[in-house]
């Protein structure tokens, strides 16, 4: 068994698969089935053209409701020179009359050519006199000559018998179904849909709802799987959690091919010791791909497995090992299982839609790989920009904030902050014009914020890089506001120096957010006594700090040298995490002891709090957005007594300044 | 009965009806329930903010296959200085181990701080030697220090107990379904679907599949209606036809309010003889409004019905007046039903991507009205354009070949030929940009080449303008290209001559496409006797025409002026059609005795066909795209065997010049 994976570049992954799948006649659509032409049609692919059965209208019909006649009687008529036509029934009269009333939609009679709506028209009884019952007359009389043909929706206006409807391949609209009927169908024929099957496989799985003990994996992957699969017009089966055991996963295989166009096998993709997907798709099958230069999901396996049973079907069906970790799960769904649904249905792959951003910092990439980086993505003036989110395959929450995907071919080993790169993008346009970039500090209110602000139409996107962080964003034209707690250790002052040194030549204003209280955070009970800074120098007790640039560390700093206790005598002091609750998740693990934060994140995860500070986060806006439309339903936020009553809920918050004005830099 | 409606602006009805929902407690989400997480949940809307109940991971986690270590004791490790650690089981040893393997997922045993991967370590035995084994050594030799906390994956890292996790009023994507679970829930709250009541009305309509006569209208609106409520997120059903009576009406609508959210009564919205729904709603509840100044629709009816029955529920729902237009249902649709089920479900309105296109042709409005005109969308060099389709509210077809809509909004009267407008897109941008504007002569076998090309991933828009309006197209930089079939009595030759004058400074290339016949149409066994062209002469012979600049018309002059036949002879000749398949329909329906034109339309409209003359049909493409990558596709459809027998086995085609490069001009 080798360790290391020997990846090949995507491009040849797939065309390994899509030349097997030729070999195996299965690169094409697999099936057709009618269905009755009902709502449920809607988003199915049609299998073939729709050609018209019949016209629409079949017969030529009033456009209006109005007087059929024939338009060469009504020649000369003027203003000055009415002409009077006498009325009769549409048919079966035994004298031929000269108009006939019809409603909108009815059939023009025989011997008419044209229409005059009722509107330009009077309606007379036997003895010439106007009369009320305007749909019922003896005679009318016009005042204007009418051209052959107008008012009336001739036969075959909309469609013509035999014509072109729609063309196979059509993923079916609300409109389009509106369109088959109008064209005499009662049935569509339609793709089938793929029936995918998906494995879980692992002894360490457990199921949603299962009594989590450590070192149990919650199985969810098939659930994101089955989803896409749903979506993008697959039929998907969840089976149930197999163990890791090569029997056991080879009997699922087998169970799996006879009923399935596809299988799933999740994980076990790897080269680990319990990694038996390879093993099993060579017994079972053939191995085409174990491994892709593609991340996240580079231990992917591509394979076909072999079908016995009745002549007519395919002699095998394609497999693919998927990743265990979330986010490469799901990306391996984008990457080769949409692009094979669309196959399989006839449709045209999913394209996102792409445009340029740029990126607002470096990121590296090995180089081997086509790396797929998920970035937040917002619109900063006129600048599109795009935010390098967390990497890890496991953090499914950075799929959830990616507002899209950018990648970095094999061969680039990474790209600069300023560079300007394509993004394909999960949300539209409209959406992220609708988005307010807030880079800065980080606090638990934000999370309220985005809340309310959802209401009003606006996405608000926070990265937490710290207070410093969020002026240097401003500085560079990055974000529409920053929060900042920077306490200017010389006045007592919050923020304003440091904007003055950071902001140089922006003009801003400085709105008040929250007042809160910072202390540390210590396990239920505090075990080792902690009671202020001066504890963090006991050897027993271990430190977790806040990065570099937070307004947090720049207090503890502070602080401390208020103290005189030099920072190489506290454990842990390297030990950063870039968030409260990420300090407070430290604790609650027993990863540290302590770490200097905010009350309300030592209540989230059930820890003591010992009170130590009380300090003012402000919203720090440059002039460019402050009476910005995008920004206005912050300030009905920041005035919503509804808003103020939630944060104060929290512990350790006061929201005296919230939404005043503090100053003007 | 007034014959006039008196239209109100859309923004006030909008207002009227949201007043009126916002009394009755009714301008809300109205109701949520809980749904289990699986696949079904996907595109379903969250009612509830999700909070996270547990960590993930909630523990330690290893995020390699690798063995974990404490950090302190690798210290010093180098290539030159490798230290030896002793391997032991991760729990319940006798002596306690310096190391311990863990697979990717693992928990971090207590006594250990970091993992180092397996492939940076070399597995011993008892003795000291390299084994394979590598998983289950007696000892692990390293040859580099580690920093504490390396690959491991932190309890929390990727979502922390207690943390938002998705913000109520999310519509549920595949990866959040994962977040959901990861974040320890099994179930989700939701917006229940709003219940919608379709009633179709009308005396005419009868359903799908029934043998149509003469004045019967099928009924579809319900189906567009009930497909589109489906993708919104609604719960459609649809109720069987009720004639055009009044009591009738009042029960069908009495019984739905008792189950329902919203009835939409279709059509009898108007004025007319039997437009039963504003007195319906009069009688039942509360006219809010009765007519909207908007095109195509406005004969829209917006009301309240009173709702008896247990007291928890609201006392009335709405009901909305849909006009019977299919063109004006669907519009009514997006306008009107589509934001009261957003409001309901909690979500945001769904709005169309919006972009600036130029304008291909002059657009009137009558100025009263929000007028929405459908268009079609392409980009032709660096330019969006937008050509106007169809307007007729009964022509369903044009909103299925919309590409987006141009609203002219109320006060304007129009806008010219390059204006810019503001385009709401129903394709996206990558769709548009794959598209081919084929601008000029009306040819059956486009819809072939539309058919073959789309599996290319190509569109073929076709806007049929006649030959010369595709040249003069071209010249203004508005197609991609044009087929032409313009003869010049002079030399004989097709189009060069008219290219030399229209295109005059435009490089273009003139390639082969297909030699058909060119006859006359006339109805099954010729009744009238027609032969040639001096029998349209005749009194009792009605001709109809194409258009100015068709080539067919053309054709038609040059061949009249040879026997020399004044066209003021000819009964007819002033009625036009736009395409071959409308002459045929136009004489199949008795609108008129003969056409000229291609026997494919004949053929398909059952007609007999009097051949008289050949000719070419060419395609000219401009040079700015003859090579290029959109077009290149083009050229193996021309050049495909296929596609050239779907040619020929339609009646009057040859294929000897398909492909062939006959000018470069």
């Amino acid at each position: 068994m080798s360790v290391y994976l020997h990846d090949i570049p995507l491009p040849d992954a797939k065309a390994r698969l899509q030349y097997a799948l030729e070999q195996a006649d299965l690169w094409r659509v697999l099936g057709m089935e009618t269905i009755p032409l009902d709502e449920n049609a809607v988003g199915r692919v049609l299998a073939e053209t729709i050609w018209a059965k019949i016209s629409s209208p079949h017969y030529h019909a009033s456009a209006m409701d109005g007087f059929a006649v024939l338009a060469r009687v009504t020649v000369g008529a003027q203003p000055s020179n009415p002409i009077t036509l006498r009325v009769g029934p549409s048919a079966g009269a035994l004298a031929k009359p000269e108009a006939c009333y019809l409603d909108t939609g009815d059939a023009l009679p025989e011997s008419y050519d044209a229409v005059i709506p009722i509107e330009n028209v009077e309606s007379l009884d036997e003895s010439g006199e106007i009369i009320s019952d305007i749909r019922d007359p003896s005679f009318i009389r016009i005042r204007a000559a009418v051209t052959p043909w107008s008012q009336i929706r001739p036969l075959g206006e909309d469609i013509v018998q035999t014509q072109l409807v729609l063309p196979a391949g059509q993923i079916l609209r609300p409109v389009d179904l509106g369109a088959v009927a109008a064209s005499g169908h009662q049935s569509v024929n339609v793709a089938r849909k793929p029936r995918v099957a998906i494995l879980p496989t692992g002894t360490e799985l457990v199921p949603l709802g299962y009594d989590l003990k450590v070192g149990d994996i919650l199985e969810y992957n098939s659930l994101v799987l089955a989803a896409q699969i749903k979506v993008w017009g697959g039929d998907p089966t969840r089976f149930s959690i197999t163990p890791d055991n090569f029997d056991a996963i080879c009997a699922r295989v087998e169970e799996a091919v006879r009923e399935y166009d596809l299988i799933l096998l999740n994980a076990g993709s790897s080269a680990g010791a319990e990694d038996f997907s390879a093993q099993v798709v060579k017994k079972l099958g053939t191995l085409l791909v174990h491994g892709v230069a593609v991340r996240p999901g580079h231990p992917v396996i591509l394979g076909l497995i072999r079908r016995g049973g009745m002549r007519a079907r395919p002699r095998a069906i394609p497999i693919i090992g998927v990743p265990g970790y979330p986010v490469s799960a799901a990306l391996t769904g984008e990457i080769f299982v949409e692009p094979l649904i669309a196959k399989w249905t006839g449709r045209q792959p999913q394209e996102l839609p792409v445009e340029r951003a740029y990126l607002t910092r470096k990121i590296t990439s090995p180089g081997g790989d086509d790396d797929y980086i998920r970035v937040a993505v917002g619109k900063v003036g006129q600048r599109l920009l795009a935010a390098p989110l967390v990497r890890g395959a496991g953090v499914i929450s950075s799929l959830v904030h990616a507002d899209g995907l950018v990648l970095l071919p094999r061969g680039m080993q990474g790209a600069e902050a300023g560079d300007t790169v394509d993004v394909r993008l999960y949300r539209s346009r409209a959406e992220l014009e609708q988005t307010i970039f807030c880079i800065g500090s980080h606090d638990m209110t934000l999370d309220l914020l985005a809340q309310f602000l959802s209401v009003h139409n606006r996405r608000l996107a926070s990265a937490n890089v710290g207070s410093l962080g969020g002026l240097i964003a401003l500085k560079r034209g990055e974000a529409h506001l920053a929060g900042a707690h920077l306490l200017d250790p010389e006045t007592g002052e919050y923020n304003l120096s440091y904007i003055r040194q950071y902001l140089y030549g922006v003009s801003v204003r400085v709105y008040g957010f929250v007042g809160r209280e910072q202390g540390l955070m210590v396990k239920r009970g505090n075990p080792k006594g902690v009671r202020s800074l001066l504890d963090l120098r006991k050897p027993e007790v271990n430190y977790v700090n806040r990065q570099r640039g937070a307004g947090t560390r720049v207090l503890l700093d502070y602080q401390l040298s208020k103290i005189n206790l030099p920072v190489i005598e506290i454990q842990g002091y390297d030990l950063e995490e870039y968030t409260h609750l990420g300090v407070a998740a430290a604790v609650a693990s027993g990863r540290a002891d302590c770490g200097l934060g905010i009350p309300a994140a030592a209540q989230s995860l059930n820890l003591d709090f010992v009170p130590l500070f009380q300090e003012t986060y402000q919203l720090i806006i440059p002039k460019d957005y402050y009476n910005s439309e995008l920004l206005a339903p912050l300030f009905l936020v920041l005035n919503d007594s509804a808003f103020k009553q939630a944060v104060v809920s929290m512990p350790g918050y006061d929201v005296k300044q919230m939404g005043r004005l503090i100053a003007e830099v």
